[in-house]
């Protein structure tokens, strides 16, 4: 399909890098101050081109973004308008009202087009106003890239068909992971660890957003909306959730004398989200030292139980530019 | 959809069961020798029955299969010449020809039907030829439920795009598990431990399909199949393998003192079956003691290696009516 990327972080450069390879191809790309547009004749603007390619230079851009901070001389809004099948939404997610995200969500699906979101914001604040927009649109959306990385949390959720689905677990949060994997291995407390975190690069400058557990509680709100959205015929029956309805805890209180205790009971200590069709929680929770929720480093894990088959475990890497991107390029063939 | 199940051992009979359960309803229902068939009318012959329903009975048909042997007073031709839109083949795997399965399978597909496999034979003996007979319906065919029990593995690894998985591993056969946790964990010989199995129902009276690889063979070799054909266009391009091409070595000859040695180091001892587009083989190998491949009892797990995304595991239940079935039921639902 031709991709629209909007969004030149970490995951849509990698969108932009690794589409070919899945057999589409970028028409647009923005950022939040410029945009390259494929002029659709072959011609690339600047940089390298020819044959039919309709698209653009994916390492011309990547490099133009690199040394000069735009992706090119076109503005945001002519990616928003170019010729696309499927836009991918790869800006930081925000709360609230979810702009400019939303916005650029609503924009495809006015056009008919798809949407392909990396960004929790609309997902987990404006699930409802998403719904509505794609009930009135050719277009579809998916949504795997904003839970769990690499793994296909969603896509798997709505096979087994949620209403099989009892509830959802789960390390979501590499960082936070990381971060409590290293305290408890060596024996270090929190402050110590987030600054080898941070520069490792694994957690932010303002780690905010990770340590005290905002991330995965939006991956959890997103769960209990394809939960709750699942086991209803009409979606004006489901409950909504919001990043509102969570009950979150993060790990910043989580002492260096826990994780020892914990030690000597074969425990260890992980930030867990659960959600059901009814609750989103995330917690510090002790869990046994070598089990499945035990997973170590940026690793994440999403544990599914279900009505008639058990309990699923599905572990892989959580974040990262391809990782994410192969998510994405999923979710935009499974929309084809 | 209207289903037809054909096998009434523990996962045909658990699929006649939850079908309703999943939105599906049963029209028929055959064993070896003997046929279930609804009439349309909304009688079911003997036993309980009325309002609008169409389908059999399913407690009546698993309570007749328990105390008289057969499933109802028609013959299995009457199931294979129903109304039904999808026909759910899951009498014994059978090598080589892969029959009565194939056939079953076939005639399906010959009257534009959908057919949905528990049973391994056909999709690992005679996988071209499957596909030839898919290729000329207007029916599909899924196949779940013959890898991984309740485990997603054939559709995760179809998500992901085969010719993004480099490989598939992990531990395919409960009872193999079971026996080898049990040694390692009381420190038993395998014949005791078998002994155990056999009492418990983990292991068959005639345990060779599942302690000499066979089972997680045909597994591989499944797998090795929606890899190789994945990766190409053309099917005539694709490698075909069947159970001739896998290196397989079972567990008879794993002694007590094998795993007390791994033990020693950190290490224990579990059946690994791999398969790549290009090499299947099962074998008895050392893993880490904690680590993802050593599951425990008759827990399955699957490793995929993806080319952008890493490894992903998912573990789950490996076997069982209900968790079989749920896999069954799942793949009708995704040919709807």
């Amino acid at each position: 399909m031709r991709l629209a990327v909007i969004g030149a972080g970490a995951v849509g450069r990698s969108v932009v890098e690794l589409a070919g390879e899945y057999g589409h191809e970028v028409v647009a790309v923005a950022d939040s101050s410029s945009a390259v547009v494929a002029d659709g004749t072959g011609g690339r603007g600047s940089g390298a081109g020819g044959d039919d390619a309709v698209g653009v230079d994916p390492d011309a851009v990547v490099a133009r973004k690199a040394e000069r901070g735009i992706v090119g001389d076109d503005d945001p809004e002519d990616a928003l308008a170019a010729d696309y099948e499927a836009l991918v939404e790869a800006t930081p997610t925000t709360l609230g009202d979810a702009e400019p995200g939303f916005s650029h969500v609503r924009t495809a699906l006015e056009r008919d087009r798809h949407a392909v979101l990396a960004n929790k914001g609309p997902v987990a604040e404006r699930f409802g106003d998403l719904r509505a927009a794609v009930d009135d649109s050719d277009g579809g959306i998916r949504f795997e890239a904003t839970v769990g990385g690499a793994i296909p949390a969603v896509s798997t959720v709505e096979d087994i068909e949620p209403g099989h689905v009892t509830a959802v677990r789960g390390v979501l949060n590499g960082t936070a992971n990381f971060i409590l994997t290293r305290m408890a291995a060596e024996g270090l407390d929190y402050d110590h660890v987030l600054a080898e975190a941070q520069d490792l690069g694994v957690a932010e400058a303002d780690p905010s957003f990770d340590v005290d557990g905002t991330d995965a509680a939006l991956k959890c709100v997103i769960l209990a909306n394809v939960l709750s959205f699942g086991a209803v015929d009409d979606p004006a029956d489901a409950r909504e959730f919001t990043l509102d309805d969570a009950d979150v805890e993060g790990i910043r209180d989580v002492p260096g004398s826990a994780l020892r205790l914990a030690a000597e009971d074969g425990r260890t200590v992980r930030l867990i989200g659960e959600a059901t069709g009814e609750t989103v929680r995330v917690a510090p929770r002790l869990v046994p030292e070598n089990g499945t929720l035990a997973v170590s480093g940026t690793q994440n894990i999403v544990q599914i139980e279900t009505s008639h088959a058990g309990r699923l475990n599905i572990s892989g890497r959580g974040a990262g530019g391809p990782e994410t991107a192969s998510a994405v390029l999923g979710d935009v063939g499974r929309l084809e």
